[in-house]
């Protein structure tokens, strides 16, 4: 079972505009058209959860931008609509729970997405995987991808990977203790 | 002239605790004794400049740790300690004001340091070089890196480099609309 955040952030680590825009990263140079991983990513993961903010965002674009099932976490949406119903299913209530509940369903690599759904994921160590590209700018604001709501986490460095265009992709996974030396426990 | 940032800081942004200590970062492994770069980081600097803060904690080490000259900002600060005026001096005012000063004088690269001093330059956009050693570990909260109370500044990546124990250390150089193509600008 992994659960695996995999997003882009800014060097001053925001993850969108204050209005939830990810139009800045839309402008990003990519002259030879790279997908910085993504695809080989999404190959390893059984199911994505998000938060219902990032799902009015991504259910907003023309067309749904996933091949594997999505579950949004939210206790105020009621109904998906008819056009994803196949797609997208609501969950709610424990993380811990819920996460067994997917485990047992057959979902046992998640890709967890959103800065408030990566945030409660965090907050309940829950987090196995993190897969961060830096954008080298400095935004000055906007949606962070970490609050300082969550106990502190020690990871793994596995690799980073340096793209056209100056994005810095770095791979970590949770520290595990039989594995490595601890720094700080 | 190059105002250079040299800093490590935590997955999450964090320079350090919460009180300032720096301890989180003497536990990080280092079988090589590495100085991941900083001897020759500062053979290219001819100063540093420090908020009070960073100083009243250098200064408290039972040895001075700089060979270089140390401009300190501080508005309340009168004086120096006498064994340490020959190292040291205060400086106050505005920012770009000081920075020409001390070009005036013969110091032309610049080591700016302390989170505070760093997003004050930042806000004038006076930083040229971000060099930002990232350790793998999310501390949960203490004193960040970037606030956002700076403009939008976009910047060119130079170089990655990968140490032992996971420390990705990343070279930026402050974007120059004549050297390189903008992405947002």
């Amino acid at each position: 079972m992994t659960n695996s955040v995999y997003i882009a952030t800014s060097l001053d680590g925001y993850i969108a505009s204050s209005n939830g825009s990810l139009e800045w990263l839309n402008h990003f140079p990519n002259p030879t058209d790279s997908d910085y991983g993504y695809h080989e990513f999404m190959d390893g993961i059984d199911a994505i959860v998000m938060g219902r903010k990032t799902f009015d965002i991504v259910s907003s674009f023309s067309t749904w931008p996933y091949s594997k099932k999505v579950f949004v976490l939210s206790h105020s949406l009621k109904d998906i609509r008819p056009d994803l119903v196949d797609q997208v299913e609501l969950v709610s209530g424990d993380l811990n729970a819920i996460v067994k509940k997917l485990q047992q369903a057959g979902y046992h690599n998640l890709y967890i997405d959103g800065g408030q759904t990566i945030q409660s994921f965090l907050k309940k160590n829950l987090i196995d995987e993190l897969i961060i590209s830096k954008i080298p700018i400095l935004l000055g604001g906007g949606i962070p991808l970490f609050s300082a709501e969550h106990p502190m986490l020690q990871f793994d460095h596995c690799s980073t990977e340096v793209f056209e265009g100056g994005l810095v992709k770095s791979h970590y996974k949770k520290f595990e203790p039989f594995c490595s030396s601890p720094f700080l426990f």
